[in-house]
């Protein structure tokens, strides 16, 4: 019987954490013992194939970052890491599932979307993974194609109140969609921005002579995002769909969320550490001898970084500790510098939107912990927990309970992570969104369904491992 | 090695459900494993001294409530529950931890009142169980021994902004019993309602001749409660103390309790199955033979029970849903009507307050799992969970996890509870507040420290098993 | 010196009332004096031309109605009232002035519908008139139009983000449209309903075979209309244009408005009777020998009626008393039962949308006074001078002040109204929405510009004696 | 016929302005006429007895000050101005209207009060001058008080939240009293301010030997303000009565405030232009040769000065604009540095409270219309118009119209005013809190029931010409 014992640890869960051995055998956790527990009449860690010394570390579920774009599609070019590549940086990381999204453009059928994500996914993935499914366009035939992707483990529809003319859908469009999202109990995620209203707004900057980077956040004012949020919200409501607002970076979006949660309604919000951590105004800042001021195209995303002197990221880490903001999640989609972002020198509408961080978030959350922003259950909870229950993955992924996978990350709270591509980053990236980031914590071992994946600063994945998951229905909505 | 096994059901926990087996060793949780899992290298079901089998059952930590008052002298009597009637109750309905409020009345010391607790409970309990200290006046020696007792395990302490002449704190001793909560990091819970206001709402009731007990509730209006929830709330600002508010009946009240809670303050609101299940107008239509309508006496409790057509109930539940409350506990308080509630004939002042429910607060809370109203493991974090972690009980109570007590019980969701005094509920009291309640979801089996005092309808527990639980700080202050 | 004296009336303005008299000279008020006040050395009511004698009557400003839509092409029918009789239909009910609007159709030059709109007034108002500008569509063109109208006295432009198709404008529209008025100093006034959404919504009905009148309402239900409104507040946050949200009828709609207006910011509603007094039942109800359940389509106008059980009709009186709604006026869009409702018979979305009320606004709001809802201030207030200074017509119109216009109402508060077609009322329609309607009050004498145009229950007006108002800008944005 | 014509002058009111002439007959305004009329026959400007001559001015009602403290007995001293230094102060400034405070203190009779300040008063006065009634102690005798005085014309009852042992009520007397308000029409002004919680902070600082006059205001944080507001507000809601806040300075009491209004409660709320233009910081950093940082006394006031770097001032001028705030009025409470103020060296607690500026509000207050804070309208409305209403002076006071009092200032736009006790203000003070104040505006001309009091930079009043007001019901209650 080739177990595997992690012990010594302490395991750390979203309502507690207690000094706790974990066995695992095979691809799942097979117990939680007290630390050395020796009732049941056997000597664990002496018949244990392997035994893993947790002392003085955090046991933790493997992280679920429910946000990424592998592979990506994007003005003229593709985000630039591959399933292989992404899946491995995720690992290096703490995280053990990714689910990103397949897409469907308008014009083309929902299922030929899937089935292309399928073909870029399958025997690349170092971790398990799942997929959303994007909506390019709402009609007849992709509802019906709603219900048939649930029956697949697709149980989670991307809608867009942005980007008219490539993936935008009208609010008739989104009516429909969650319409059906209600029936068939699948999640409706939204970017929500006002689209219609940015594209004037970038159309007066760039006649304005306003080129550069920055002015990319400007062109997408918090007023876009708000307007956007609460007319989601109010066509969930008429609807009775549940609602997910991913990637949320201003306050007021999260205030009028957080009201309707208060009113019972099914709305949830998920924000990114670019918006915890970074800034409009550093983004301004930003120069190098390189790019000169086009240094700041290293941090155009959407919805965009925010205004530090109007108390954006502080607001955000004052809601992932009230409740109002659930998941935290990367919307990793990482452009290089050159022959991608560069696309849009002289022009910041042409630059591909998009930061890399899959590999970062365990990390720059436990500063959030030592910060005192949130507790170190919250961070599980909002890291692991609930990204997991919110997409149907709950037993299996996002806990450290008998019978689910055996993913789980023993963390060093004492340790230091120095973050940066040139610390090395193994995202397929030429720069990092966090040069010189240097936070508390670090990843030290990292196993997937039961394998080590990573351990003592090496990998040792391989790409297929990672399975596709068929994902139920939400956990929050039953 | 006497092991006991709890296998074949389903462990529900606050995050999520599974299934899985329980081993109990001594008075610990030993493990949690896979079901029927023989990685260990053991036929842990062939080795254990007691196999329980709780196929097709819930399996969950032995309920908290942390919110009962046994033997408190009221009114000029004494609630008519004992340690060891009241806890013994408690066991019958799953709860294996209490959390009593001892007094200090005007002009005694702090440290008497808890000596004369400490008599009253030792060696005479069923399940173990703690104290928080009420404060019936606060004073330079009172914040003195506040810092004391924290040392003691009683990190907790209530003040009342009602009863005048009894129990009454002014806002001067709010503030300065508060600064001190904020320095040796108790928790202040808090009576929030105007007795100043109801004083005088009261003598208009009877100058009236509105003498009946119905007119108890008329004349603790919930402006009378918002408006004390609202000024605990801001005096806990002003100090920086965290605040917890005891049995909220009104949704004005929660809903000024919810707004502070999304401001990121440390206040967290309590309520209790009769205001989730009962109402005013219920109150002012009970007759009977034997009582006249007088009758309503049963259900005179402060805070009052709300009006259902003004909709708090409905409004108390969406509030459990939402998380802006955080805790149901039964403010057990027992008066029997004879000699006791019918002191206030003729005059609704002179009634006793309370509602006695130790027994049945795990069976109500679990109808509202099964009418949709909350999850199962919102029901379980409600009862059992939050309660332990609020009040510095966590890693021992409230949880299912290998290393903390083993109180646990065997939940039957196809069972069915009868509540009610002439189906012989086991409190001390002559009537029942629940009459005649049929509900979903039965009591099988009850665990406290490893020794099952509830099994197949027999009580196997002794006074005296239960012991003294010395708290530590709230989780959530951490 | 030919003049008029009204005398032995109250005067009643926003602020306050007085007993006064009211000398007019030629077109103008020229002075308010002391009841029978001789100090000027002049027996007044000897030397005046005429004395029109108010004992135990008001006095007030002729009635403002700022939104009206005579001859309004819609639905392949036009409005029943011409400027000719819909002005006359005005003062009988006490509206010395409407302000219409103009309407670009796509395609069409905006200069071009106005002038259409000059031609049809043109010599035919019996009371003075100015226009309101509809942008059906937003182009350079048009943008550059504005500024031209705004020196033309047409200082206010609608938009309308219902009726895709025909009025609708994007959101990008209604910024750029913004901005110029923004610049310009003109007003934006906007119909608040998210038309792409309620397209899907009237499909899904039509689809059901819920095809009469009463599924107009509920295929518009009021999270439409909140939506549309707060997204045109933000919009117009945004540009820092000042926003006038036209027949507002949801509550929750007034509600947004109402905390932005806390904010601070320039943003104004409207509701207008219909939504005051009548509901969604009452539409639902109706049935008529002539019409069956096509009865219901009286009362088919956009916004639509809402449900009285929801308390939208309580809460736009609370909202006119606080100040958050600031006019009344009628929307007046009358069409036949016979040859233009009927056209939607068998199909709800092809009847005509509007209701016909020029006539009655101003006793029926008394009735509000009587009722206890306003005071007759406040009547005054919203009726005459809010509109009047709204739409740059102050100093003229609205108030009864030296130098302004002697536009003036006799009215008896003793008196009582009798409305509906049977009691033959003055609009060009088969039927009325009010029919059957007693109120308290009654317009006496109704003065235009000096001249008595209606008095002792005849009508003494002509067209042609009102003239075009080249308004201002409005007073709210000095 | 000795009239007076004031010609050429723009009239001001609350809803419009315009060009026109005012005829003062005797004590009254006997007519407003367009500029330079002759319709009536008459060449008034050569029948006058006396012409003044308003070209370029602003003509506006005399404004009302409903919030001053002549002879005030406090902290063992009495406030400096008498009513005959007072209110000629109050002329000089463009004030022809205060009401004052008489003032019961606990065991006193409440007719015994009231008659010392009649006698105080009587004869003294420059111009016109009503009362409101402090109570100091709520019991059956003074309930029955409130209905006798409501006879006599003091139609307003003040009770203290604050300052207990002297003038504070307990919530249970709020409650009594605000009965007897709602059943006799009468309205309760609030100083809300938690005295109880206070006098603890105080107590708290002077340990910590935090005795300068700054730490005033840092013992009375904007909670406690705020909290007495909502609880002044929420017993009102209770009981129905009306009820309006005095000297409201934190913005967070102001949005509660708003809110109330919002749901429709008659609750009003009134400022001082202390706490527009002054601040916390200004007060900490006052330091002269004479005071040393004793300086700040002179700013010592309750409710305090608030914090410039939270924003209280921009959100109250916000707040005047919006129209939640109704009243400016100043709060008059005169003390001098020596003697007065000076008792509280080394013990803030001993300095008098009170900032003297009854000379000032109008001017202040105009400064704001220069600014673009408030209209020219809103400003008579604020100093003026609503003052009267406010209080049952409408018809008489506040307005400019026929048969109303001719109170009438002229006050010049262009000219400027310096305020300062080295500028030789006309308070009985040896400091200004608004010491080298330079404001645009001038008070030219002041007319107190058709006297000229000031003119031409010169006092023409006389003691005994203010008569004493009977007032009737509040105008907002009708």
């Amino acid at each position: 019987m080739p177990h595997t014992l992690i012990r010594g640890g302490t395991v750390v869960g979203p309502t507690g954490s207690m000094p706790a051995d974990v066995l695992v055998d095979g691809e799942q956790v097979a117990a939680l013992l007290r630390p050395g527990d020796t009732s049941l009449g056997a000597d664990l860690a002496a018949t244990a194939e392997r035994v893993i010394d947790a002392t003085g570390k955090y046991v933790i579920p493997g992280a679920v970052d429910c946000h990424t774009h592998m592979e990506l599609p994007f003005g003229g070019t593709n985000a630039s890491d591959t399933f292989e590549t992404g899946t491995r940086a995720a690992a290096w990381g703490g995280t053990t599932t990714i689910v990103d999204f397949a897409v469907q453009r308008t014009g083309e059928r929902v299922q030929d979307g899937l089935a292309a994500w399928h073909a870029k996914a399958d025997g690349k993935c170092a971790i398990d993974y799942g997929f959303h499914q994007i909506l390019g366009g709402v009609d007849d035939d992709s509802l019906k194609a709603m219900d048939e992707l649930v029956t697949e483990g697709i149980t989670s529809f991307k809608l867009f109140m942005a980007y008219p003319g490539v993936f935008y859908s009208d609010d008739g469009q989104i009516l429909r969609a969650m319409r059906k999202a209600r029936d068939n109990g699948s999640v409706i995620m939204m970017h929500a921005e006002n689209g219609i209203a940015i594209d004037v707004l970038v159309r007066e900057a760039l006649d304005r002579g306003d080129t550069a980077p920055y002015f990319h956040g400007t062109s997408r004012p918090w007023e876009t995002e708000e307007e956007a949020t609460h007319r989601a919200i109010m066509l969930a409501r008429l609807t009775g769909a549940p609602l997910y607002v991913v990637h949320m970076s201003a306050k007021q979006a999260v205030a009028t969320l957080a009201q309707a949660r208060d009113e019972g309604h099914n709305v949830f919000g998920e924000t990114c550490p670019q918006y915890l951590y970074l800034s409009l105004e550093e983004q301004l800042a930003a120069r190098s001898d390189e790019w000169g001021d086009f240094e700041g195209a290293k941090w155009v995303c959407s919805t965009p970084l925010r205004s530090r002197a109007e108390g954006h990221q502080d607001e955000l880490w004052r809601y992932l500790r009230t409740g109002d903001l659930s998941v935290v999640s990367t919307d990793h989609c990482p452009f290089c510098m050159k022959e991608q972002k560069e696309l849009g020198r002289g022009d910041f509408s042409k630059i591909p939107n998009g930061i890399g961080g899959v590999e970062h978030r365990l990390d720059l959350l436990y500063q959030g912990v030592v910060d005192g922003r949130i507790t170190r259950e919250r961070w599980v909870e909002l890291c692991c927990t609930t990204p997991a229950r919110m997409f149907g993955l709950d037993g299996r992924k996002g806990v450290l309970a008998p019978g689910a996978d055996a993913d789980v990350v023993v963390y060093d709270p004492a340790g230091r992570t120095s973050i940066g591509y040139e610390k090395t980053h193994h995202m397929n990236m030429d720069h990092s969104a966090w040069e010189g980031f240097e936070v508390a914590g670090h990843v030290d071992v990292v196993m997937s369904r039961g394998r080590v994946v990573v351990e003592d600063g090496t990998y040792h994945g391989s790409p297929g491992h990672g399975r596709f998951l068929r994902r139920g229905l939400s956990a929050y909505l039953r």
